[in-house]
């Protein structure tokens, strides 16, 4: 059980592993083989960065029973996914904008990530399970207007690729039991979402084997599980914080756009 | 006006611009500045990559008016796109295949692919112009079963997101007036697909001006313009042939899934 972030500081970054209120500092491949320099940095001294900057960046939907059985969708058998802009990824602290121009709905979506480790082609449940480094927390921010302006084509890949629409962290939590763990969303401190992992329709090493099987993953991607009930609108100013029992707290305000 | 191209010779990758039977290899950034070293190899003495590996891979729908007409779609104002799995570029040459217990339609679509040379976030069409590098031609294989298995959710991330489906190549053409091109498919010799890339609903220069608005664009990334008519499915054993004038013809067998 470990908790691995990155961070920057005077202009360099660098990773480790959080140590109450320091990191210990280290080197290598942090998905491989990390190595402790030694060093000890005081959390205070960093800025946090997302802990990982994905190639693959895949988002499920429709992977809670709550959510399923509220909004009368069926249960779904394999991984209903699509891909997020990878580059949409920012790390906690950073903001949340809508794209220039953009005066409709943004939805915060607070899910649990799933933070690849090894390469894996087709693998069995067993061989995912060991495929997976960690899990972080995601908020899968989506415009809402966007996903929804065309009626003859869902623009799911839009709707949730802009710019800073991909917060991750604070951490990557090794050894989790993501079973006993709730994600909660607060909006301005006020609880939203509120809801057990264990709810998952298809759980993190069958999504991995499922969807291994056709689309090749390699370390450092990530899987956003999907989000249950709670899902809001946020106001530009509010400050939205997805909590996640044995990760931490990724916070993010909700800024205006520039 | 040149084409450019990626190559692997004696384990070493290399690139340079086409000049006939031969290739003119450059060092640096090909996508920024890119210089000639002097040296000359055959074409006949190596192989032929994917001319870019870009780290976003969008696909349109639905932007020939033929197509449209014929499929009865409304005319877009806006490029309605899909993110493709990145990690599917495959380059001439190289084998598309199915996954593994898959049994479904698999589809060719010969488009005309865009190559992003400098970053752009919301630029205008002028801009959008100048921050395309060139064309390639790209092969948006789709496993057809797939996209519509779910009646819930069109599965268009999962469907043409599978390990191949992304040949591209066989160079990028620079100074290409990509609108007095045709784009021509040919399975097994006999030509599928002939279409005008004029027909186009969304102009390149205006599909990333668009995209660009909501979604940064990078140095290498692909956007592909989207397929006309034509598309068919694929049988193992087949050769699937994309050519556009100007760029060259992009060959790619389709085997059976190992």
């Amino acid at each position: 059980m470990a908790l691995w972030v990155r961070f920057s500081r005077d202009s360099t970054t660098g990773f480790g592993t959080l140590e109450g209120e320091s990191i210990a500092v280290h080197s290598g491949d942090m998905l491989a083989a990390p190595s402790p320099t030694g060093e000890t940095v005081p959390l205070a001294a960093v800025t946090l960065l997302a802990p990982v900057t994905p190639g693959a960046f895949i988002g499920l939907w429709n992977n809670f029973h709550e959510a399923a059985a509220k909004q009368g969708n069926a249960i779904p058998e394999v991984p209903l996914y699509f891909l997020k802009n990878s580059r949409s990824i920012i790390g906690p602290g950073a903001a949340i904008r809508p794209p220039a121009g953009y005066a409709g709905k943004v939805l915060y979506e607070g899910e649990l990530g799933i933070v690849i480790g090894r390469t894996c082609t087709a693998v069995d449940e067993a061989a995912a399970e060991a495929a997976i480094f960690g899990y972080t927390a995601v908020n899968d921010v989506t415009a809402l207007d966007l996903l929804t302006a065309d009626a003859s084509f869902p623009q799911w890949a839009r709707a949730k690729g802009c710019d800073t629409f991909g917060p991750i962290g604070p951490a990557i939590a090794t050894g989790l039991n993501w079973s006993a763990a709730r994600v909660k969303v607060a909006l301005n401190g006020r609880v939203r979402q509120d809801y057990p992992a264990a709810d998952m329709i298809l759980p993190p090493a069958r999504i991995v084997s499922l969807i291994s099987r056709e689309m090749t993953l390699h370390p450092g991607d990530v899987i956003a599980c999907g989000t249950s009930v709670g899902a809001l609108p946020m106001r530009p100013g509010m400050v939205v914080a997805v909590s996640i029992d044995g990760i931490g707290t990724l916070e993010n305000p909700y800024a205006p756009s520039v």
